[in-house]
Protein backbone atom coordinates (compact mmCIF):
# COMPACT_ATOMS: atom_id res chain seq x y z
CA UNK A 1 0.00 0.00 0.00
CA UNK A 2 1.38 3.64 -0.60
CA UNK A 3 2.72 5.75 2.21
CA UNK A 4 -0.17 8.06 1.22
CA UNK A 5 -4.16 7.99 0.52
CA UNK A 6 -3.27 7.97 -3.65
CA UNK A 7 -6.13 6.74 -5.70
CA UNK A 8 -6.26 2.67 -5.16
CA UNK A 9 -5.22 0.39 -8.18
CA UNK A 10 -3.63 3.38 -10.31
CA UNK A 11 0.25 2.07 -10.85
CA UNK A 12 2.96 3.72 -10.30
CA UNK A 13 3.66 7.93 -10.65
CA UNK A 14 0.28 7.87 -12.23
CA UNK A 15 -1.45 8.07 -8.86
CA UNK A 16 1.13 10.31 -7.67
CA UNK A 17 0.45 12.79 -10.56
CA UNK A 18 -3.52 12.46 -9.43
CA UNK A 19 -3.22 13.27 -5.85
CA UNK A 20 -0.59 16.39 -6.90
CA UNK A 21 -1.42 18.02 -10.60
CA UNK A 22 0.00 20.84 -9.81
CA UNK A 23 3.70 19.48 -9.68
CA UNK A 24 2.18 16.75 -11.63
CA UNK A 25 1.67 18.52 -15.12
CA UNK A 26 5.40 19.75 -15.09
CA UNK A 27 6.33 15.93 -14.67
CA UNK A 28 4.91 14.94 -17.52
CA UNK A 29 5.57 17.94 -19.61
CA UNK A 30 9.52 17.66 -18.51
CA UNK A 31 9.04 13.44 -19.71
CA UNK A 32 7.44 14.23 -22.82
CA UNK A 33 9.74 16.40 -23.94
CA UNK A 34 12.69 14.46 -22.83
CA UNK A 35 11.66 11.54 -24.29
CA UNK A 36 9.26 12.51 -27.29
CA UNK A 37 10.69 16.18 -28.29
CA UNK A 38 13.17 17.11 -30.83
CA UNK A 39 16.59 15.10 -29.90
CA UNK A 40 19.53 13.66 -31.94
CA UNK A 41 18.44 10.43 -29.76
CA UNK A 42 15.66 8.21 -31.09
CA UNK A 43 12.55 7.85 -28.90
CA UNK A 44 13.57 4.40 -28.50
CA UNK A 45 16.99 4.80 -27.36
CA UNK A 46 16.00 7.73 -24.86
CA UNK A 47 13.65 5.44 -23.84
CA UNK A 48 16.37 2.28 -22.95
CA UNK A 49 18.17 5.06 -21.55
CA UNK A 50 15.13 6.04 -19.24
CA UNK A 51 14.98 1.93 -18.28
CA UNK A 52 18.37 1.39 -17.61
CA UNK A 53 18.40 3.76 -15.04
CA UNK A 54 15.72 2.79 -13.34
CA UNK A 55 16.72 -0.68 -13.79
CA UNK A 56 20.24 0.53 -11.64
CA UNK A 57 17.96 2.30 -9.20
CA UNK A 58 15.87 -1.17 -8.39
CA UNK A 59 12.64 0.50 -9.47
CA UNK A 60 10.66 -1.87 -10.94
CA UNK A 61 7.54 -0.25 -12.10
CA UNK A 62 9.68 2.56 -13.99
CA UNK A 63 11.99 -0.37 -14.96
CA UNK A 64 9.00 -2.15 -16.64
CA UNK A 65 7.16 0.29 -18.00
CA UNK A 66 10.22 1.62 -20.10
CA UNK A 67 11.96 -1.03 -21.38
CA UNK A 68 8.40 -1.87 -22.67
CA UNK A 69 8.19 1.58 -24.01
CA UNK A 70 11.48 0.79 -25.58
CA UNK A 71 10.40 -2.61 -27.09
CA UNK A 72 7.73 -1.13 -28.49
CA UNK A 73 9.69 1.56 -30.20
CA UNK A 74 12.82 -0.49 -31.64
CA UNK A 75 9.97 -2.58 -32.92
CA UNK A 76 12.04 -5.83 -34.80
CA UNK A 77 14.77 -5.07 -32.94
CA UNK A 78 13.14 -5.00 -29.54
CA UNK A 79 15.43 -8.07 -28.40
CA UNK A 80 18.21 -5.24 -27.55
CA UNK A 81 16.63 -4.31 -24.57
CA UNK A 82 16.74 -6.82 -22.60
CA UNK A 83 20.51 -7.21 -23.96
CA UNK A 84 21.24 -4.13 -22.03
CA UNK A 85 19.06 -4.40 -18.95
CA UNK A 86 21.31 -7.83 -18.37
CA UNK A 87 24.86 -6.41 -19.57
CA UNK A 88 25.32 -3.71 -21.82
CA UNK A 89 28.95 -3.75 -22.87
CA UNK A 90 28.01 -6.85 -24.92
CA UNK A 91 24.76 -5.66 -26.32
CA UNK A 92 24.43 -5.58 -30.13
CA UNK A 93 23.92 -1.79 -30.02
CA UNK A 94 26.78 1.02 -30.74
CA UNK A 95 30.10 2.10 -29.42
CA UNK A 96 28.64 5.75 -28.76
CA UNK A 97 25.18 3.90 -27.15
CA UNK A 98 27.65 2.37 -24.89
CA UNK A 99 29.38 5.24 -24.28
CA UNK A 100 26.28 7.01 -23.53
CA UNK A 101 25.67 4.23 -21.08
CA UNK A 102 28.11 4.49 -19.05
CA UNK A 103 27.74 8.14 -18.80
CA UNK A 104 24.26 7.41 -17.39
CA UNK A 105 25.15 5.03 -15.08
CA UNK A 106 27.63 7.15 -13.79
CA UNK A 107 25.05 9.86 -13.33
CA UNK A 108 22.73 7.60 -11.70
CA UNK A 109 24.89 7.15 -8.87
CA UNK A 110 26.38 10.72 -8.59
CA UNK A 111 27.23 13.20 -11.08
CA UNK A 112 30.10 14.29 -10.01
CA UNK A 113 31.31 10.59 -11.13
CA UNK A 114 31.10 11.61 -15.05
CA UNK A 115 34.74 11.98 -16.18
CA UNK A 116 36.46 14.60 -19.03
CA UNK A 117 37.04 11.05 -20.21
CA UNK A 118 34.07 9.10 -19.96
CA UNK A 119 33.11 12.33 -22.24
CA UNK A 120 36.13 12.13 -24.34
CA UNK A 121 35.24 8.60 -25.20
CA UNK A 122 31.79 9.67 -26.15
CA UNK A 123 32.96 12.29 -28.30
CA UNK A 124 35.33 9.62 -29.82
CA UNK A 125 32.59 7.67 -30.82
CA UNK A 126 30.69 10.39 -32.37
CA UNK A 127 28.12 12.10 -29.41
CA UNK A 128 27.95 15.85 -29.69
CA UNK A 129 26.65 18.12 -27.20
CA UNK A 130 23.03 17.57 -26.94
CA UNK A 131 23.62 13.75 -26.92
CA UNK A 132 25.84 13.94 -24.00
CA UNK A 133 23.66 16.66 -22.40
CA UNK A 134 20.38 14.49 -23.18
CA UNK A 135 21.90 11.64 -21.86
CA UNK A 136 22.73 13.41 -18.85
CA UNK A 137 19.46 14.75 -17.96
CA UNK A 138 17.25 11.65 -18.74
CA UNK A 139 19.92 9.52 -16.35
CA UNK A 140 19.00 12.72 -13.84
CA UNK A 141 15.33 12.56 -14.76
CA UNK A 142 14.95 9.08 -14.01
CA UNK A 143 16.71 9.53 -10.78
CA UNK A 144 14.08 11.76 -9.64
CA UNK A 145 11.29 9.75 -11.02
CA UNK A 146 12.74 6.05 -9.75
CA UNK A 147 12.87 8.25 -5.98
CA UNK A 148 9.14 9.55 -6.53
CA UNK A 149 7.80 6.22 -7.05
CA UNK A 150 9.61 4.07 -4.55
CA UNK A 151 9.83 6.72 -1.83
CA UNK A 152 5.84 7.09 -1.87
CA UNK A 153 5.57 3.34 -1.78
CA UNK A 154 3.16 3.72 -5.15
CA UNK A 155 1.09 0.35 -6.48
CA UNK A 156 4.08 -1.73 -8.57
CA UNK A 157 2.05 -4.17 -10.78
CA UNK A 158 3.34 -8.03 -11.16
CA UNK A 159 1.27 -9.25 -14.24
CA UNK A 160 3.71 -8.65 -17.32
CA UNK A 161 0.90 -7.71 -19.45
CA UNK A 162 -0.01 -4.53 -17.53
CA UNK A 163 3.64 -3.10 -18.78
CA UNK A 164 3.26 -4.17 -22.23
CA UNK A 165 0.06 -2.26 -22.31
CA UNK A 166 2.08 0.48 -20.83
CA UNK A 167 4.36 0.47 -23.36
CA UNK A 168 1.97 0.44 -26.09
CA UNK A 169 0.40 3.08 -24.76
CA UNK A 170 3.60 5.20 -23.94
CA UNK A 171 4.75 4.22 -27.65
CA UNK A 172 2.05 5.28 -29.49
CA UNK A 173 0.52 8.55 -27.26
CA UNK A 174 4.06 9.92 -25.14
CA UNK A 175 2.84 11.09 -21.86
CA UNK A 176 -0.05 13.31 -20.99
CA UNK A 177 -1.34 13.92 -17.54
CA UNK A 178 -3.94 11.55 -16.80
CA UNK A 179 -7.35 13.33 -15.22
CA UNK A 180 -7.59 13.42 -11.60
CA UNK A 181 -10.13 11.13 -10.00
CA UNK B 1 35.06 23.78 -17.77
CA UNK B 2 31.79 22.14 -18.09
CA UNK B 3 31.84 19.23 -20.21
CA UNK B 4 29.28 20.95 -22.95
CA UNK B 5 29.51 24.29 -24.49
CA UNK B 6 27.11 26.55 -22.00
CA UNK B 7 27.58 30.01 -21.97
CA UNK B 8 30.48 31.02 -19.87
CA UNK B 9 30.55 32.19 -16.61
CA UNK B 10 27.33 31.31 -15.77
CA UNK B 11 26.45 29.59 -12.74
CA UNK B 12 24.86 26.10 -12.03
CA UNK B 13 21.89 25.03 -13.68
CA UNK B 14 21.13 28.61 -15.24
CA UNK B 15 24.09 27.74 -17.66
CA UNK B 16 22.52 24.00 -18.35
CA UNK B 17 18.81 25.23 -19.16
CA UNK B 18 20.28 28.57 -21.18
CA UNK B 19 21.87 25.67 -23.54
CA UNK B 20 18.35 23.85 -23.37
CA UNK B 21 15.19 25.78 -22.66
CA UNK B 22 13.23 23.57 -23.89
CA UNK B 23 13.43 21.22 -20.86
CA UNK B 24 14.53 23.87 -18.88
CA UNK B 25 10.75 25.56 -18.75
CA UNK B 26 9.91 22.70 -17.11
CA UNK B 27 12.81 22.36 -14.66
CA UNK B 28 12.29 25.71 -13.50
CA UNK B 29 8.43 25.69 -13.16
CA UNK B 30 8.57 22.47 -11.56
CA UNK B 31 10.89 24.28 -8.99
CA UNK B 32 8.84 27.23 -8.89
CA UNK B 33 5.25 25.34 -7.99
CA UNK B 34 7.58 23.11 -5.59
CA UNK B 35 9.31 25.36 -3.65
CA UNK B 36 6.92 28.40 -3.99
CA UNK B 37 3.61 27.10 -5.02
CA UNK B 38 0.61 26.47 -2.15
CA UNK B 39 1.86 23.78 0.66
CA UNK B 40 1.32 23.44 3.80
CA UNK B 41 5.21 23.43 3.85
CA UNK B 42 6.78 27.07 4.03
CA UNK B 43 9.66 28.32 1.47
CA UNK B 44 11.75 28.90 3.91
CA UNK B 45 11.34 24.79 4.74
CA UNK B 46 11.11 23.58 1.81
CA UNK B 47 14.44 25.69 0.35
CA UNK B 48 16.05 23.98 3.90
CA UNK B 49 14.92 20.23 2.17
CA UNK B 50 16.71 21.63 -0.92
CA UNK B 51 19.85 22.45 1.07
CA UNK B 52 19.54 19.56 3.03
CA UNK B 53 19.57 17.01 0.02
CA UNK B 54 21.85 18.68 -1.76
CA UNK B 55 24.15 18.68 0.79
CA UNK B 56 24.08 14.82 1.15
CA UNK B 57 24.87 14.44 -2.39
CA UNK B 58 27.71 16.85 -2.48
CA UNK B 59 26.09 19.01 -4.59
CA UNK B 60 27.60 22.47 -3.58
CA UNK B 61 26.13 24.47 -5.82
CA UNK B 62 22.84 23.53 -5.13
CA UNK B 63 23.74 23.04 -1.20
CA UNK B 64 24.77 27.22 -1.34
CA UNK B 65 22.14 28.36 -3.57
CA UNK B 66 19.64 26.48 -1.82
CA UNK B 67 20.84 27.40 1.53
CA UNK B 68 21.53 31.11 1.29
CA UNK B 69 17.82 31.05 -0.28
CA UNK B 70 16.25 28.97 3.15
CA UNK B 71 18.57 31.86 5.19
CA UNK B 72 17.09 34.60 3.57
CA UNK B 73 13.56 33.55 3.98
CA UNK B 74 13.99 32.46 7.61
CA UNK B 75 15.04 35.79 8.46
CA UNK B 76 16.16 36.24 11.99
CA UNK B 77 16.14 32.39 12.59
CA UNK B 78 18.53 31.79 9.62
CA UNK B 79 21.03 30.13 11.65
CA UNK B 80 18.76 27.18 11.87
CA UNK B 81 20.05 26.21 8.00
CA UNK B 82 23.66 25.64 9.27
CA UNK B 83 22.68 23.49 12.09
CA UNK B 84 20.46 21.57 9.83
CA UNK B 85 23.36 21.10 7.50
CA UNK B 86 25.72 20.66 10.19
CA UNK B 87 23.43 17.85 12.35
CA UNK B 88 20.26 17.92 11.71
CA UNK B 89 18.92 15.56 14.78
CA UNK B 90 20.12 18.74 17.29
CA UNK B 91 19.24 21.54 14.99
CA UNK B 92 16.41 24.03 16.59
CA UNK B 93 13.72 22.66 14.88
CA UNK B 94 10.36 20.49 15.52
CA UNK B 95 9.95 17.46 15.21
CA UNK B 96 7.91 17.13 12.69
CA UNK B 97 10.56 19.11 10.79
CA UNK B 98 13.25 15.83 11.95
CA UNK B 99 11.09 13.73 10.57
CA UNK B 100 10.42 15.04 7.20
CA UNK B 101 14.43 15.47 7.14
CA UNK B 102 15.02 11.64 7.95
CA UNK B 103 12.66 10.54 5.18
CA UNK B 104 14.18 13.26 2.32
CA UNK B 105 17.41 12.13 3.98
CA UNK B 106 16.54 8.19 2.73
CA UNK B 107 15.08 9.36 -0.24
CA UNK B 108 17.91 10.96 -1.68
CA UNK B 109 19.92 7.58 -1.17
CA UNK B 110 17.20 5.44 -2.78
CA UNK B 111 13.11 5.77 -2.23
CA UNK B 112 13.10 2.24 -1.49
CA UNK B 113 14.87 3.06 2.16
CA UNK B 114 11.51 4.97 3.55
CA UNK B 115 9.54 2.12 5.55
CA UNK B 116 6.45 2.53 6.90
CA UNK B 117 7.62 3.53 10.44
CA UNK B 118 9.85 6.60 9.02
CA UNK B 119 6.25 7.73 7.61
CA UNK B 120 4.44 6.71 10.80
CA UNK B 121 7.13 8.90 12.66
CA UNK B 122 5.98 11.53 10.39
CA UNK B 123 2.42 11.74 11.11
CA UNK B 124 2.72 10.60 14.77
CA UNK B 125 4.50 14.62 14.57
CA UNK B 126 1.93 16.05 12.90
CA UNK B 127 2.76 15.33 9.43
CA UNK B 128 -0.57 14.80 6.64
CA UNK B 129 -0.54 13.51 3.33
CA UNK B 130 0.58 16.85 1.72
CA UNK B 131 3.81 17.09 4.05
CA UNK B 132 4.79 13.70 3.29
CA UNK B 133 4.09 14.26 -0.64
CA UNK B 134 6.70 17.38 -0.67
CA UNK B 135 8.97 16.75 1.37
CA UNK B 136 9.48 13.25 -0.81
CA UNK B 137 9.18 14.98 -4.09
CA UNK B 138 11.02 17.89 -2.94
CA UNK B 139 14.22 15.27 -2.07
CA UNK B 140 13.37 13.19 -5.46
CA UNK B 141 13.86 16.49 -7.47
CA UNK B 142 17.00 17.73 -6.08
CA UNK B 143 18.14 14.31 -6.80
CA UNK B 144 17.66 15.21 -10.17
CA UNK B 145 19.28 18.89 -9.96
CA UNK B 146 22.45 17.67 -8.58
CA UNK B 147 23.02 15.38 -11.23
CA UNK B 148 22.30 17.52 -13.81
CA UNK B 149 24.51 19.98 -12.59
CA UNK B 150 27.26 18.11 -11.23
CA UNK B 151 26.81 15.43 -14.68
CA UNK B 152 27.80 18.10 -16.95
CA UNK B 153 30.52 19.58 -14.23
CA UNK B 154 28.46 23.20 -15.10
CA UNK B 155 30.21 26.06 -13.42
CA UNK B 156 30.37 26.44 -9.32
CA UNK B 157 31.48 29.73 -8.23
CA UNK B 158 33.53 29.76 -4.96
CA UNK B 159 32.94 33.14 -3.96
CA UNK B 160 29.96 33.26 -0.75
CA UNK B 161 28.83 36.80 -2.06
CA UNK B 162 28.13 35.21 -5.24
CA UNK B 163 25.74 32.50 -3.11
CA UNK B 164 24.55 35.72 -1.05
CA UNK B 165 23.03 37.34 -3.82
CA UNK B 166 21.52 34.10 -5.15
CA UNK B 167 19.69 33.75 -1.94
CA UNK B 168 18.60 37.18 -2.07
CA UNK B 169 17.10 36.83 -5.64
CA UNK B 170 15.77 33.39 -4.85
CA UNK B 171 13.76 34.51 -2.06
CA UNK B 172 12.48 37.85 -3.79
CA UNK B 173 11.63 36.01 -7.26
CA UNK B 174 11.73 32.41 -7.21
CA UNK B 175 12.51 30.93 -10.13
CA UNK B 176 11.85 32.45 -13.75
CA UNK B 177 13.67 30.61 -16.65
CA UNK B 178 16.88 32.96 -17.81
CA UNK B 179 16.52 34.05 -21.59
CA UNK B 180 19.28 32.23 -23.72
CA UNK B 181 22.00 33.82 -24.96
Amino acid sequence: MAHIAVPEGVPGIRSLVMFRPESGQHLYALAQTLLRGESPLSPAVRELIAAFVSSGNECGFCRDSHAAAARYLFKDKKEVVDFVLDEYHHAPISEKLKALLNIAGKVRKNGKEVSPEDVARARAEGADDREIHDTVLIAATFSMFNRYVDGLASFTPTDPKAYEEMGVRLGEKGYALPKPQ
